[in-house]
């Protein structure tokens, strides 16, 4: 176990995992993380305080009256914001799914040592704020700028490393994403955990790149370096892998389960006859062209309603006829591209991208109850 | 492991845990279920979606339009109330700080296998609807009833059997306790996961009384035997004891950790010198007399402002002079009735009513960074 000292002097690394089994830290980190309560699918938009929550450092305590946004670096026309300013911008509601890139860590064998989220870091919200390219363009960044900076105000250590919460998106990318700049969430002012008072959401990428608690935005003729960026959220194929950066959000599906809940396990019972289904899957930006449930190795078509919006999840439904005994329910999404979710999960050094299909254990009697 | 069958049918009971490391279950519950965001300790109410949440089963959906809660049994006046009739009585809004009776399960030794909270079970929330009493008394109870039931709409299985989540009060406690019957918090209509569209608050009880979605309210001559009044929520000594039921809250605080955290661990890294360190403590209805700080076992008092009302939380603040090293911080408050947090945790069977002294460790660099 490593001391105190250790952890901000001399960089212990991270403890190795023992399947099936959690050490204290990854319980800690689940206590204090959250994420969507499944039966909260029903809902296109998940009720706020049920969407889930991924805070890396603390919530910073940022006053929305003298906060202001700076655009500074290599812009030729620095300038800053105050929320009035940004309010007074031309607004736009969007809905955006958004997932944590470590969902499904603790499905991988071995797993990183991390946040061990099963299946529940993800959620939809409608993000309210002006997009963020004309500002960009305002701002003129200087000849040669690679990359567009933002930072955050929440501050930590990672692995031995002391930084500001900071991401990075090369000018081509501000020119394809519809990245916004967002102060309201569900129609109320964003909430301190969610980035209060301002944030960026970048629709259709996992979670990591929707910086929160936005401070400053710089334009750098280098590539940027920082921690958030080539340290972590990379796909690595062993722990001294360089990577490959996580970007876009995998093609993946969620069912709400059926039945009543044993408390303590979550496994289900259902009652026997026909049994509607429900859940939602998404893709980023990329269409979902079919969902499949699978009672066992038995698969059928779910019925698919699209989402509300480009980057909203669809909506699925089947009837499922329930027989008696136990039944492994599962489901899995093929995106407009023809990627389809695994069954089983691919392997990564930090747990990132697990998109493998969803499964519900349930057990039917053979009577109604 | 038990089977999905033996979960409904045979009633396996609860696997055995092992100190310092926790099982997939309480992972799977720690993920679903979320604790208070300690840096969110500043604000006297607690951010919506950063307050403690606990669900036993599911969040059933219920809708506000025509979802009655009826007054039964052994009324003699037996009625029921529409949403719109309830906000068209007399209105009260009271902030409440709720804590789980499970929190600090994770701590004691051994621990009960169940949601393994450390501190982060509590929040405080500013709670709208109509005071109960007038209600029971209008609905008349028969001669010779002992409790007034509560049912929630959310059903399930707890150690086999099946039941819809129910709490008890006798007559002279609904004479004795403030009890709401609430249908906003902090403003806003009840989210779905804290129990819309309407659910009690009972002030200064652990958060297992405040039934949530509720729909019926029953008068009975016998004392209520439902599960989770009977086979849980009880003080045990030992497994099989009959235990005494978990009602008031302890006296307990927290303190926001100060310094910059590092994200894996949660430890701290403090500059040297003046710290302002601040935090909450509660103790249900009874006042705090004091909170005292300590670092190691040198302990001093620290300044208290009374919560904004009798079932609020009051603020505390100390300054600390952070010197290098290593540094293990607590707190400890002290009721209005004498009181005093432990230091060491009290055994419990089930983990209830955990209120040792808040811990965090800290490291101090020799230098300001």
């Amino acid at each position: 176990m490593a001391s105190v000292t250790d952890i901000f002097r001399n960089n212990p690394g991270k403890p190795k995992t023992v399947d099936g089994v959690y050490s204290e830290q990854e319980v800690r980190l689940a206590n204090r993380n959250s994420g969507i309560i499944l039966e909260t699918l029903r809902h296109d938009v998940t009720p706020t305080g049920a969407h889930y929550l991924l805070t890396h450092f603390d919530v910073p305590a940022l006053d929305e009256g003298s906060h202001r946004l700076t655009f500074g670096g290599g812009f030729e026309q620095p300038f800053d914001l105050s929320l009035d300013d940004i309010r007074a911008l031309p607004q736009v509601t969007m809905p955006v799914t958004l997932e944590c890139a470590g969902n499904g860590r603790a499905r991988v064998s071995p797993r990183s040592h991390s946040m061990p989220w099963s299946v529940e870091a993800v959620g939809t919200s409608e993000w309210t704020g002006t997009p963020l390219r004309p500002l960009i363009e305002r701002a003129r960044p200087a000849q040669g700028t690679v990359d567009i900076v933002f930072t955050g105000a929440d501050e930590g250590f990672d692995n031995g490393v002391r930084h500001f919460f900071g991401r990075s998106l090369t000018l081509d990318l501000i020119a394809d994403l519809d990245v916004l700049l967002v102060h309201a969430m569900n129609g109320q002012p964003l909430l301190p955990q969610h980035g209060a008072p301002l944030r960026i959401v970048v629709p259709g990428w996992y979670g990591m790149a929707s910086v929160k608690w936005l401070s400053r935005i710089e334009a750098i003729d280098t590539p940027y370096q920082g921690f958030q960026q080539v340290q972590t959220y990379r796909y690595r194929d062993h722990p001294e892998d360089e990577g490959r950066p996580v970007t876009a959000i995998r093609v993946k599906s969620l069912m709400i389960p059926p039945g009543i809940p044993d408390w303590l396990t979550r496994t289900r019972q259902v009652e026997p006859g026909s049994v509607e289904i429900t859940g939602r899957a998404w893709a980023g930006k990329v269409p979902i062209a079919r969902v499949e449930f699978g009672d066992g190795d038995t698969w059928q078509e779910a019925q698919l309603t699209p989402g509300s919006g480009p980057y909203a999840w669809s909506k699925w439904s089947v009837t499922w006829q329930a027989t008696p005994g136990e039944h492994l329910l599962r489901c899995r999404a093929t995106d407009a591209e023809g990627n389809t979710q695994p069954l089983e999960q691919r392997w990564d050094a930090s747990g990132f991208g697990n998109n493998a299909a969803h499964c519900v254990a349930v057990f039917v009697p053979a009577e109604p109850a």
